[in-house]
């Protein structure tokens, strides 16, 4: 496969969330039970769904479709560092998948209701995958160039606003 | 945007794993320090790895491009069952897509070197995104269907196969 063959996804679905533009997405509550957001599947996909609703979280990947550019590097909001694009959580992404681990409201029918909606109203989901521990979590790590901010308190659990993604 | 607008993604590099097949990818050591495995860039997304190596760990985004089907129910190698697809991590799933979380060990021009393959070699890259605990770890879990087989005592931390995914 060279550097140029395309390759070429669909949407399983879409996204709808409170949220219609990035400013509007809060920065604090990430599994706030206020926020009802929910996946809505396309019916071909729906008994893809069966037993999910065992597991707590889910990791939904997603399509930036609002992102009007790809940068190599950028400046994330908390600094005004240049940092490579894959060291940040950016949309303006190559491929502009975003991923986002939310926690399982439940499902009906073809909607899989979530709390941790970062995505904007109206997002193509792209898949679904269930959160295992065992893959999925890492209890030690260093957090690059983010430590400092740890450092500063500016960083608190689940308080990390939307853009960094 | 309507269930048929494709998505038009490339390939931002390749990852090289020691792995020509799925029967070969181990079902243990999941950061073995004695496989050397690395994703290489093209050239246009090398600056994208700049700061990356301060994180120990990180999301890769790739493509089963050796899948030849997509199915919306699979059993998987751990039961007689039948799962939705979203409720497991076969690569035979819409999109494709695959999630690995890996351990950064280092980056050397173009290519970002890690523990944790369960990739097969020449498989097409599509995102790197750095691990962020608050973001992506999630301490209080359940696991579904899988739980059972938990108890059974098959499942063990860091020994899950690569089949699974």
């Amino acid at each position: 496969m060279s550097d140029s063959a395309p390759i070429i996804l669909k949407a399983i679905g879409m996204i709808r969330s409170p949220y219609s533009q990035s400013s509007e997405v809060p920065v604090q509550a990430r599994f706030s039970r206020d926020v009802q957001a929910f996946a809505r599947l396309y019916p071909r996909y729906v008994p893809g769904l069966k037993d999910l609703d065992g597991f707590s979280h889910a990791i939904l990947l997603f399509y930036f479709n609002r992102s009007t550019r790809e940068d190599v590097t950028s400046c994330s909001y908390l600094d005004s560092e240049e940092h490579g694009i894959f060291a940040i959580r950016s949309p303006h992404r190559p491929n502009h998948i975003g991923l986002s681990v939310v926690k399982i409201n439940r499902i009906e029918g073809s909607d899989l209701y979530f709390y941790g909606a970062d995505m904007l109203d109206n997002t193509p989901l792209l898949d679904i995958k269930p959160y295992i521990p065992d893959l999925d979590q890492e209890e030690i790590v260093e957090r690059g160039w983010l430590e400092k901010h740890y450092k500063r308190g500016i960083m608190i659990k689940n308080q990390i606003p939307q853009k960094l993604r």
